[in-house]
């Protein structure tokens, strides 16, 4: 894609994680004390941290936070979803006051939270949780314009990078997605369709719960926002990113990047987080290596972009909140996946016989 | 079945859960600041600690305990394993040592942690961390013998009901199954058969990993365990049990009684866990209310159990381990469930609009 210099050079400075660190983690598997393979998905998970560290024993993802990133959408004036707008305002404000269901998950699994104004219609008042830097105020309406320009998406996307570096240093070691943005499984689903080429009517779900006259709506106008996007697919991400997408979402992008920059994993949430994600393996394949899938989602088009990154999803427990909530939850298990690389009593140590 | 007065006055005790405290929490569900249902199975696992605790809005599950019970068993001669049985006494003192898995992920995640010998071949010296209270030193070959006495089972059940009262009493408001006992996929596969119906070819696995040949094997020496049942089944339990269980899973069907008794949830690991949860529902069926499937395991019986309990697992990680490693790494879903119904915001408290 095309896109601003400094962007550029971060996106051809990202390594591909070590395949022979994931092989040193399998073998060093071998040696603690438990049958070989017996933790199923918590070993590969610990094989992909040894890649992504470059170690055959992973570090610790301790401290980890979740990067809330909340922008409102043009789109809402379709009627794709029955939330007025001022909720996502609102929203921001629960989790600045810590009453939403991620803040609460949050402090249950020891999670710092930042939230993040990325393009939220309305002023927000200064908080110490809130990062207040909205790039516009709400994106187009994507049936019929461009949600935002190439410049603003990818001053979206570079939010997102600030804030993985910012996170980084203040010393977190896992990164973990959340949004805000009520209406926003119409621009995730419309990105999923046109970087996966599923049609919208076999992927668009219901969000927060919709009926069924506003799917067939939601549907039509996500088909006619991948109508205007014929010259520019495939080949032009940010410009796909720009015309189609969100605010949140691009900043999601750059949360992606930043944590590959940086070689500590990103925990995916759901289907907004996974279009975020899909635009960030668009531009740069091997910030996939980087990728943990939080959760398999309600939502339809979830499973679609999980299958086109090649993941497989942590938790499978219908859950369709966003906020951040499924990669929250599944975060225990990436702990638990590099503590017991580091823990553990190998045979040798523990004196016991092998099979 | 025919039990000691105690066990059976304890039995027939234990309470249904609450399905109007389970109402209630739906209701209160709904008027927290998320999308109605958004949170999935995470909110039907709030609603069954509402109806365990039989309010609305359920207690905390913290503090939250494991109960790890170890024992040996004599079918181990038959060579179903190619683990050495002394193996079960040396991961005793790795748990009490604290580097085995089930240590690692108990302390990620705020868990207690008590070792029970059950029933080991070898003495084990004692350690803090040991209740050391053997009902016999392994059982018998269950292909040709009766693994223990009616009388033994009911004791190995009794030490897990007392298991249960003292972490209760402890202040624990969750019980977590562990188990260690070299062996123990067998008897707990003709447990689940003898207890569903299912044949032994079609639910037995390769536990810690054999190859084809002991997988035949294992199947033959279910069979002729089975076959032996022929005038038990499927009226007497504790007798099912005393012919072809064990000692560990003798006292996680205590460990599942005593937390029913105690009205407290209790998550169950994987195949040892649910043959032991088995007999306990078959002895009283709303043990069931207050029993959560901590994961489906890679053990083909697992999937069987769980459908016949009627049970949703929370992870399906392909775990083989046992030790109480799912259920301990579901437990942190569990506690956000129940911090979700009490700390979260209320539309009126947030000033949120609705839908």
């Amino acid at each position: 894609m095309t896109v601003p210099d400094e962007l550029e050079r971060l996106i051809n400075a990202i390594e591909a994680a070590s395949k022979e660190a994931a092989s040193a983690a399998r073998r060093h598997h071998l040696t603690l004390t438990k049958p070989p393979g017996s933790l199923g998905a918590v070993e590969d998970i610990g094989a992909q941290l040894a890649a992504i560290a470059g170690t055959a024993i992973p570090p610790l993802v301790e401290p980890a936070a979740i990067a809330v990133f909340a922008g409102d959408h043009g789109v809402r004036a379709e009627g794709v979803s029955p939330w007025p707008q001022e909720v996502t305002a609102q929203m921001v404000t629960n989790f600045c006051a810590g009453g939403a269901a991620i803040n609460v998950i949050a402090r249950a699994n020891d999670l710092g939270l930042l939230v993040v104004n990325a393009g939220v219609a309305t002023d927000l008042p200064d908080h110490p949780l809130l990062r207040n830097a909205p790039i516009r105020r709400g994106t187009g309406n994507l049936r019929v314009e461009a949600a935002m320009t190439r410049r603003e998406a990818a001053a979206a996307v570079m939010l997102g990078v600030t804030t993985a570096r910012e996170l980084y240093a203040s010393g977190c070691r896992c990164l973990l997605t959340g949004d805000m943005g009520i209406g926003n499984t119409t621009p995730s689903t419309a990105l999923i369709s046109s970087l996966t080429g599923v049609p919208p009517r076999e992927i668009t779900g219901r969000g927060t719960g919709i009926d069924d006259a506003t799917l067939a709506l939601k549907i039509a106008v996500i088909d006619d926002a991948l109508a205007r996007l014929d010259d520019l697919r495939p080949v032009d991400s940010l410009g796909v990113l720009a015309q189609i997408g969100g605010l949140e979402i691009a900043a999601i992008t750059g949360l992606c990047l930043g944590a590959a920059e940086a070689q500590v994993p990103v925990i995916i949430d759901g289907v907004i987080a996974l279009a975020g994600a899909l635009v960030a393996v668009e531009v740069q394949p091997r910030v996939r290596d980087y990728m943990i899938a939080g959760h398999r989602s309600a939502e339809p088009a979830s499973s679609v972009a999980i299958e086109h990154l090649g993941l497989r999803p942590v938790l499978e427990l219908d859950l369709r909140l966003g906020e951040g909530s499924g990669a929250a939850l599944a975060y225990p298990i990436v702990r638990a996946a590099a503590r017991i690389m580091n823990e553990m009593a190998t045979f040798e140590q523990a004196a016991i016989d092998s099979a």
